[in-house]
């Protein structure tokens, strides 16, 4: 019973490896996270539980995927960045794009209990996935600067909207009239005006979304007889809410693009 | 503070749709479960309960995607056919291997407790996946025929190898030295001989694999007034050991590749 | 001096093999053939030499790609189907694409002279194309059924739109704005009422453009004592015009689609 | 006869387009050129009026697809360079490759009496393609000093080759052997000692390929009334059998990669 007259199946598999000397990004998207939400209750416009799960497994991915650069995170997607020089699977598409969002699943799923003790997970929650490439490094920090846009432009609109309809008691529909044409101007101003918010106070896991990536981070080693501490730095994967817009945060982690 | 100056990224997310009129198959795989089934103690040569803990989430995953109209399961793999003519997702590669493999990653954390009552689940799984494209049904057939034969294969060997290790105290080397150029029937012989062993008799789980799929079930709807029971055929999902192989399971369901 | 330090480009170069069993269309179409025909000349709506050459060369890329079971053209486009199970080029999508329309383009500019023996070609003619891939033989006639409805849409519109212009004096602008609208009904009574034209009657290579494949034709070998032919089948490649919309024309022709 | 019915076969095609802020490689190589060659009885190693004939095809191509920058050929192959940026046919695979390939081949049996007036062509040339995809400049330009160290060390050996077999009487497995295993010094010193030839002083379209491009070209625009000459700078396609793998050539022509 030799495999041999079915085996030509293997024909039909095919080679899909990503072109080398290319940003690989790899993001993920909760599926039906509108419905998951809602049936376990998350808070609107941000529940920061939630974000803290989205967050810890992504550094839990970071970790277990060296080649991953960078990462970030808004609401229930998140990009991770794989290094430009990055053999992983030997760049295959399908591995990548797929061990990524299954790891990602196994930790949300996972770490549920740690981030709401209280809950029980109500639902199965799934992540898509896809690949996008990226050619240049300027590229790529528009890939992220377009990302934390999106995050910006929709926080912005998901607090006005919420506030509205949860402390003005207004309708999902009268909300969304309100708020139609606004400019981000008219938008922190009704939040200013109407409910004495000051939208840059917000918490920046709100406003910026997350990065998580591998940060010089200084520790102490030892203390010298004298009792002085003896620091170095080493890289450690921290999370952070960062501005990855401006052009500051790259110049201040040169090693990050650079590899 | 418009999205546009950064929203060009976007041109660079390819369009993956896949071939119509064509079988598609994600293929899932463990990864690394060779150390996760170590680390968490798995029987060997086969863990009736890990088989399980898979079969329930093939189901779950058939149930929950209505387009997959047949799935074959064998030790930490698992391929899902979606029917020739599905629009799942509009047919696009990425989102159709991601939501795929992230869901049965999700129920198989989520369901760990259910199979495994008494065991903490140590390390963090994960699935790679890929996609198959069949153009006809002959392909399709030969493909799970492909499956079933290595299921076959691997498990005789497995099963000759483990009863060496653990039943006559042989090491690992050395069971594979006496396994080694043995044929089919040597295997059988080696089973009964030493441990008297009918190869068939053993679990069919073990020796077929796993099939999830939707079978005509007859079930009871209600009883008339003279106590009779009034039954009708409903689709369920089901699991099943049986052969691929041979023609005659596609005849006795001809829905299946008929749509 | 070795070629090791920068042959690793060649890592760049992808891999585009064709799913196996599954039917190859190249279809080629003429680059600018609008501005071309113009400067060459061209009769409208149809130049019979220009045909000819094109069929012309069809017949010589079938003859050297054995491959190609099947040919159909129309106007400036021609379409050569690969049997499905091809290894021209080990499926290659790119030396397959790229072999058939350079050869194709190499035939017309040489054999231009043998079909306008009075006309310089004006400009340099040249030909895009792409590939085609069709899972099922349905899927196969469906697409030549398609390219000859095309075929005879455009070829009515066209014979009508030309017969106003040069028979009516007629502005480009007024046959379109009398066209407008109008069913194939519409078309042939104009035809017929204005014309005297039976629109049936035209040329077949007008209205079903041109067939190019292996038929089989019956030949006379040599004669028997008493002066009797006898004869025997063999394949040629001929030039046809027939329908390729009805079913009649693959029964008559299985060997086609069967291989 | 409306066309819906079969028009969903339009669904099969596939979008194929390049990745964006890519250089595009179109790399075409004669088909069955070995054969052609010796057919039109070319001479060896080299037949300069080949190669200029190739050359020609290229600023035909050049000066057409205004979007290629840069092309480099040797032998019967030529890669033509599109720009990073370029929008050719939206970018798409099939279109860029087909219409090179096609429009090369075109101008080559055309202008072969220019070339050749002598020799009827003998045979249909025709070329293959592929298309490279390269993400920075450096990438571009190891590629392009790839194709100039594979044309050094070919002709090299050719060079050798024919003169063992032209001039010493070799036959060619004498040749072959003669040559195996030897390093560059040793096939230099070989030409000087047995044939007096200095490699260095071939001519450069040997040694060297050739290089077409839109250069900088200073041109007399008029005179002045004292019969001065006015220049100006401006761009004109070249043939130029220059170094492509030292820096030099790149500093000395900034445009060509900076767009």
């Amino acid at each position: 019973m030799a495999n041999s007259k079915y085996e030509y199946v293997k024909s039909f598999e095919v080679v899909d490896k990503i072109l080398p000397n290319t940003w690989i990004v790899v993001r993920i998207d909760g599926r039906n996270f509108h419905r998951f939400s809602d049936e376990n209750e998350f808070d609107k416009p941000n529940d920061v539980q939630a974000l803290n799960l989205m967050n810890s497994c992504a550094v839990a991915v970071v970790e277990e995927f060296t080649d991953i650069i960078f990462s970030y995170g808004v609401s229930d997607e998140y990009s991770f960045v794989f290094k430009r020089t990055s053999q992983f699977y030997e760049r295959r598409n399908s591995k990548i794009l797929s061990t990524t969002v299954s790891l990602f699943t196994a930790y949300y799923v996972k770490k549920w209990k740690e981030f709401f003790p209280q809950k029980d997970m109500r639902l199965t929650p799934s992540f898509d996935g896809r690949v996008v490439i990226l050619p240049s490094n300027v590229n790529l920090s528009h890939y992220l600067a377009w990302r934390q846009v999106d995050c910006h432009v929709n926080n912005q609109y998901n607090t006005c909207f919420w506030m509205l309809v949860l402390n003005k008691g207004k309708t999902k529909k009268e909300a969304q009239d309100i708020l139609k044409g606004t400019e981000t101007q008219d938008k922190n101003e009704l939040l200013f005006q109407q409910f004495d918010i000051n939208y840059s106070n917000l918490p920046a896991i709100f406003r910026k979304g997350s990065c998580v990536f591998k940060d010089k981070v200084e520790e102490i080693v030892k203390h010298t007889e004298s009792g002085d501490p003896v620091k170095r730095l080493r890289k450690k994967v921290v999370v952070s809410h960062c501005d990855v817009i401006e052009d500051r945060f790259w110049k201040d982690h040169p090693w990050i693009l650079d590899g």
